[in-house]
């Protein structure tokens, strides 16, 4: 029977929206966004895209268009009653009520602010400034939107059947990797595929299919949305954003030599277990973690986001044996670039050495290389990140030049005081 | 929206019909029905099953009471209005009017006969007897049938995402093979897979995306179900029962020797054009040939259906230019145990010479080899034939003597009668 009424249903949308709801966003935003509405309300920020694959010309493959009306959706949501109650009401990381009152009840109320779009030599500049904790939340939807509209213009004249047939080797790709996957003994792995997935009905298929092919080798997703939608765990904790602001925001070179930590003496007060995980390598990880307060080295875990990963596991785990801990207690969470090779390759090296979780992004969500004429869906190094807080840009360094970010003067500057000297250079795929 | 009258609708059936039309069916079995009905309306035949390919223990995979219900089923069925308009008022082989008025009201009357059910060492014994006519038509449905509740009882405990994954791989492979078969020039391949596809709905798909990715190149299909619902040719001509029971009916050797041709008189008259086509292995190519008489020459092609297909092209096209005829204006079709590596090699080897033709059967609609733990779902050789015609038992011995079938003392004498040398065995896959 036709269902004529989903039919005309479906006939009356304007658009076919790319991001539906506030919270098909990353859990780690929300918590950082709490972090700041609380520490930095005043704080004020410019969020930028940056797409570090000058070849891939979005602006000559997407309609601005089209863009502006997904942008304009979004600016358009507001929390509904059930995201809501899920936020307040669920356990996250074994605590219940991780977002306090008068958090919920600012973001109850919040609309996304205003964007802005230019084109510039083929590519899109688009920028957020505003509060810290409201332009925050536009880096991941942003990403995901730009994304996705690359995605259906690759798209747009295939087939019927060459369609099916696409995402049924995407498919047959993902099943394989994931067989492959639970081959692994104890592995512990989680989506971080939000931002650069291909598209949010592909990452919803992919996480469920961790789902069923690994068990409890899944532990969860990054996406507020999916978890809520598919009863799983929301997974995530900080991310350069906040060092780098804290970073920005400091008056002398004492004061940004100490701001990295200053943030995690935020964090430390507010979170506890397995949300206590360093992410050391946004001025280099040898000087961050050399410099340490001993209360650091207390803390759960690590992310390894940037460098070698082998090697800043390993410095980790030689700085915690220096300071006293048991590395074997310790959480050490890769998510830099990681495709199952990668990820067997360092399960097998750092399983029982220390507790070992992966945050597999972009290739667990959007791996479609080889699947287009072209390769037109090969996935490309985009971000979105804070460049500017009160009016003086920010700096990343990182444990790989290539994803340094800043103005030149500036990046010698934290060179110098964060004590970064020569840096191996290493590809960033995505 | 949830359509609930579906879904309530859904819930009444209480099976999953295989076969829920008496045209899914081939198109030869209506031609060569339609012709019995008027040439041997008298003729009795028993037609039984017989699985090639012991290994596969089909009474211990099928349940017998599921087996009935879908037997029972298909015995419900009537030929309904619109189908009986298409047969009707259709163009097949460019004739109006393929179908006469009192075979087409005999035809709308006719309700299958019953069928007799048996287990034996792990396979079913399954026989019909009865008219000629009525009976020959379960060959198809019974076959497809068996093939589709072998392939459920496989996949009966496989998860969601494996299945969907299966049907993935199944469709990428297949999606392959079209394009490796796109690449050759002047392609001209049909459907013939209906009695062994893997189901109904995968033979459905398989065929629209030979339309799609073939375009001109996929001249249409044996299923006249499909090629009503999406608009095709319906394809086929005839096949070995025809000289089989004619042969069983004869009363002397030599009424045998010319009960091949006898056929072959009764076709010439209701048909012509591309629907000339000899089947000329029943008994033996060789000999076949070389005693035919000239008029057959004359006729549009030939079906080459076992032994080495090279070899019996090769004999065709001799035997033409023998009889004084221009091969290169007739029609070589080749049907048995084809996939795209055989397609590409005949088709090079007689393009030019010949016009070339292909029915590509069970490796179109039935390849999930090596998609299934086990291999459990790779082909068998599973065929339903006449095996006795007013109780004598009938005989083919084919070009490969391991798809010979009869008593032996019957086998012997065919072969003496059709002067069948020594033959090259080869394995039946499907």
């Amino acid at each position: 029977m036709v269902d004529i009424a989903t039919r005309v249903w479906n006939h009356k949308w304007k658009i076919d929206p790319i991001v539906r709801s506030l919270i098909d966003n990353d859990f780690y935003k929300l918590l950082m966004c709490q972090s700041i509405f609380r520490n930095r309300p005043d704080a004020h920020v410019t969020f930028s895209l940056i797409n570090r694959s000058s070849q891939v010309r979005l602006a000559e493959l997407i309609d601005e268009g089209e863009l502006r009306e997904q942008l304009d959706h979004i600016q358009s949501l507001s929390l509904t009653r059930g995201e809501s109650t899920f936020l307040r009401g669920n356990t996250f990381y074994g605590k219940r009520q991780m977002f306090r009152s008068d958090f919920m009840e600012w973001f109850e109320n919040m609309r996304l602010p205003d964007y802005h779009l230019e084109k510039r030599d083929g590519q899109y500049e688009l920028t957020f400034e505003g509060k810290w904790h409201e332009v925050m939340l536009w880096e991941i939807p942003a990403l995901a939107v730009l994304m996705e509209l690359r995605g259906r213009a690759v798209l747009h004249d295939m087939r019927k059947f060459e369609l099916q047939v696409l995402y049924a080797r995407a498919m047959t790709k993902l099943w394989e990797k994931i067989n492959h996957l639970n081959m692994l003994p104890d592995l512990r792995i989680a989506d971080f595929g939000t931002r650069r997935r291909h598209s949010y009905l592909w990452q919803d298929w992919c996480v469920q299919a961790m789902v069923e092919g690994l068990g409890n080798k899944f532990v969860g997703t990054s996406n507020c949305l999916i978890a809520m939608k598919r009863d799983l765990e929301a997974i995530g904790t900080n991310a350069h954003e906040l060092p780098m602001v804290f970073s920005a925001l400091a008056q002398t070179d004492d004061e940004l030599r100490h701001a990295p930590y200053k943030v995690l003496e935020d964090w430390h007060e507010e979170h506890e277990g397995n949300l206590r995980v360093i992410l050391p390598d946004t001025y280099g990880t040898e000087g961050f973690l050399k410099h340490a307060p001993d209360w650091l080295a207390g803390w759960t875990g690590i992310r390894i986001d940037s460098g070698d990963p082998a090697k800043g596991a390993e410095t980790a785990i030689r700085w915690w044996k220096e300071r006293g801990e048991d590395p074997t207690q310790k959480l050490i969470i890769f998510s830099d670039g990681l495709d199952t090779d990668k990820i067997a390759e360092l399960h097998t090296q750092f399983a029982g050495r220390a507790r070992v979780s992966f945050g597999w992004g972009t290739l667990l969500t959007n791996d479609f290389r080889g699947l287009t004429p072209d390769d037109g869906l090969a996935p490309f190094s985009m971000v979105c990140k804070a460049i500017k807080a009160n009016g003086t840009p920010t700096v990343k360094l990182s444990d790989n030049p290539n994803k340094a970010m800043g103005p030149a003067s500036e990046i010698e500057r934290y060179k110098r005081v964060f004590g970064v000297g020569q840096q191996d250079e290493m590809d960033v795929i995505v």
